[in-house]
């Protein structure tokens, strides 16, 4: 194989490669960062790389392999992290002068979770500064003049570019789901609490939650196995677990998928471009579509997610502030005084409002199906002074439902990602649905 | 047995004597019914009351049992209901105008443990309006001229007027304990999250805990076992069950316990006729006891859990008091504004404090074993105008560990109680300690 034809590998591919003896994680990373090196002042996906370290993991790993060790199923697989989530061999900046050269003691529990399957840390990805709404310098690698969106701005630029298979974000709003759209690759919120969160950032403990980016769906739900797990040291760790979702993503299932098409009260200003693909799609998906409005709910879901959001980040980063006003963004200032302005009432009304407008959108699965909704309100915006708006994930994140954006849409060179939505712990059923319908229309095609 | 032998049995006698054949339901629940008519204008424990139906139920218990059916620990053993919690049978009109005459559709999950556990509901006892701070009638059975404490007034009065020998009280700070204490009977708060709240009026969801009044720790226990239990519907409910209670609570144990007394910030202002008798019980235990200073984290702690309780409080009964403001007391409308005053930003430091504060605490009891404190600041105070001072008991029930009161102390013919609190989920432990130093207290008097 080429060095090309490395870079785009699955990660189940490289993995059963690996496995197989075709090639070695060693040839596999070198690959990857030799990619990286050379698209580094373009993309500027990565904050932190350390070849050597990364080379001398993947020789371990392909030692292991040789001597019977290390079944685990990404064995010398490179994964790339987002710098808000800690790794005892990399610095964890955050995104934040106040945390330049933060060399965290121990792995986040994911990474851990990661390692334990034989993953080889490649390095850490571009964050927004605390995976709030300052850029870093990542750009789109479908257009350089674009945003790759954000807050996980590195880690689908680099799944996008071909530098790593795999990569960690988070999403508080719509920052896995809006980037991996912008970039086109797939994207995966799991539920709230299916992956453990210590050594992670905290920016709203309510919303925040681990994501993986890849470059297909298997490979969404084998990253889904490994991180999946009860911590705990989490407070919003759920106890028990479910059955694997590569199993269930990869069943065989006879009935075709129908799904709920939600626009979203945000459709009327979102980019034209978007909605006449989404009205392609939904007219080539026929009667497998029915037309839901849940805008009402979505309303008030966007806006106690938004105050969540702001009270909790302000009592996080509250403090950093306090402190160093000086090395706190006038974007994060503006949010942190939004939070302290917030009354406890509506703070309190709108984490409770959270079970309510879930059991209104729960019986959609029932009735219509899986959610078809935007991942975002269009293509990536030009410029990268900003990551797009996040006002199509907001709410989905808010009630703690699984997200998937699949890249089957684009504009002008630019993609389109489609979002489906299910129910709370049916991530398995979701990976389902959302590799039928990529496999439909790739035979309708 | 005569009336009063049968009116001041434990619930654990009653359904031994009612499962051998010695009494039957009708007679003791008969005799009950007789001593609160007697005591009703005296005492006024109840505020509902149908001595017909409660007959009609202890009859269908004592004909169950006839035809060998009726195995549950509560065959025939009336129970009395704090009127916050939902009865199918009996109005719930949460000591407030503006519930009068409601009467909801389904009993509590709680009510409905107890009549599944054989209990006969036999009435509804006297709150605080809305279990917050505007008293009731009810008046101390130690003295008529005190307060019996609240906001479970009644429940407690009722075990201790030799009304019935079981009842259901809630607590948000100090609402069973302290009542509890007042009246001399014993108290049990179990474990945040152990008894699911369906159908229990919501004050403060971060605090609200369903507890028991009873005359004997095996009877709080056997209560506990009964209550105990996941609900889906209640998203403080704790998922894993435990050893039974009452297995713990009755265990051979060869250890004396020992105790860190804990005397907290209130100390000082407290009534010296407490802080006397609990100095002549710690000389007493001798080197069982270590006195351990945590003030600062309860005085953290206490002011936390007002700005919880305040903003859950004014979050939940705000809009009946928007709606009908007339219907609502003066000392509910100041509790309502201080929660609405609150910043969110304060609301969620509170909330997010409680681990770290637990984490201090739970190190006592590995190092010094059950913490010993007081339950109230003194014997109940006189006038039936306030109901006392949670001062004792808010930190606790903040922390969600258990804590039962036990009636050891008494000055001036008012009982004083003694506070015994234990680790999260460590219930059955904490009643045996409490059994142990009852039998201590017995066996050296």
């Amino acid at each position: 194989m080429t060095h090309d034809d490395l870079t785009r590998l699955t990660a189940t591919a490289a993995a059963d490669l690996i496995r197989r003896g075709e090639t070695t994680s060693e040839v596999l990373v070198g690959a990857c960062l030799d990619r990286i090196a050379a698209r580094q002042d373009a993309i500027h996906a990565f904050v932190h790389i350390d070849p050597d370290h990364a080379l001398r993991a993947a020789s371990e790993a392909d030692e292991a392999r040789r001597e019977g060790k290390g079944a685990g199923p990404l064995h010398g697989v490179p994964v790339a992290i987002k710098d808000v989530i800690d790794t005892s061999d990399y610095p964890t900046e955050h995104g934040s002068p106040a945390f330049v050269g933060h060399r965290p003691a121990a792995d986040a529990a994911c990474v851990a979770a990661l390692r334990a399957a034989g993953a080889i840390i490649i390095g850490k990805t571009v964050t927004t500064e605390l995976a709030a709404r300052r850029p870093g310098p990542t750009r789109n690698p479908h257009n350089p003049a674009h945003t790759p969106g954000g807050s996980s701005s590195g880690s689908a630029a680099a799944v996008a570019d071909a530098m790593v298979p795999l990569a960690l974000g988070t999403q508080t709003a719509g920052s896995v789901i809006r980037p991996a759209s912008f970039c086109g690759v797939y994207g995966f919120k799991p539920t709230f609490g299916l992956v453990p969160r210590p050594g992670v950032l905290t920016q709203a403990h309510s919303l925040d939650t681990v994501g993986v980016m890849a470059r297909s769906i298997e490979d969404l739900a084998l990253a889904g196995d490994v991180l999946q797990g009860y911590d705990p040291r989490d407070a919003s760790s759920l106890a028990s677990s479910r059955s694997g979702l590569v199993q269930l993503a990869t069943m065989d299932w006879p009935i075709p998928p129908i799904f709920a098409f939600v626009r979203s009260p945000a459709w009327g200003a979102a980019d034209a471009r978007m909605r006449d693909a989404f009205g392609e799609l939904a007219e080539a998906l026929g009667h497998q579509v029915i037309e839901v409005d849940i805008d009402r709910s979505i309303e008030r879901g966007v806006a106690a997610a938004r105050t969540i959001q702001m009270v909790e980040l302000a009592h996080h980063f509250g403090p950093l502030f306090d402190r160093t006003p000086e090395l706190v963004s006038p974007q994060l200032i503006e949010m942190i005084e939004e939070g302290r302005a917030a009354r406890a009432v509506d703070y309190a009304a709108a984490l409770g409002d959270r079970e309510a407008l879930y059991r209104t959108v729960e019986e959609l699965f029932y009735s219509h199906g899986t959610i078809l909704t935007p991942a975002a309100p269009g293509p990536a915006p030009s410029g990268i002074d900003h990551t797009g708006d996040p006002v199509f994930n907001a709410f989905w994140t808010y009630l703690g439902v699984p997200a998937v954006t699949l890249p089957l849409l684009e504009a002008d060179g630019l993609p389109i990602g489609v979002q489906l939505v299910g129910a709370r712990r049916d991530d398995g059923r979701l990976l389902r649905t959302a590799r039928l319908l990529v496999e439909q229309l790739a035979s309708e095609a």
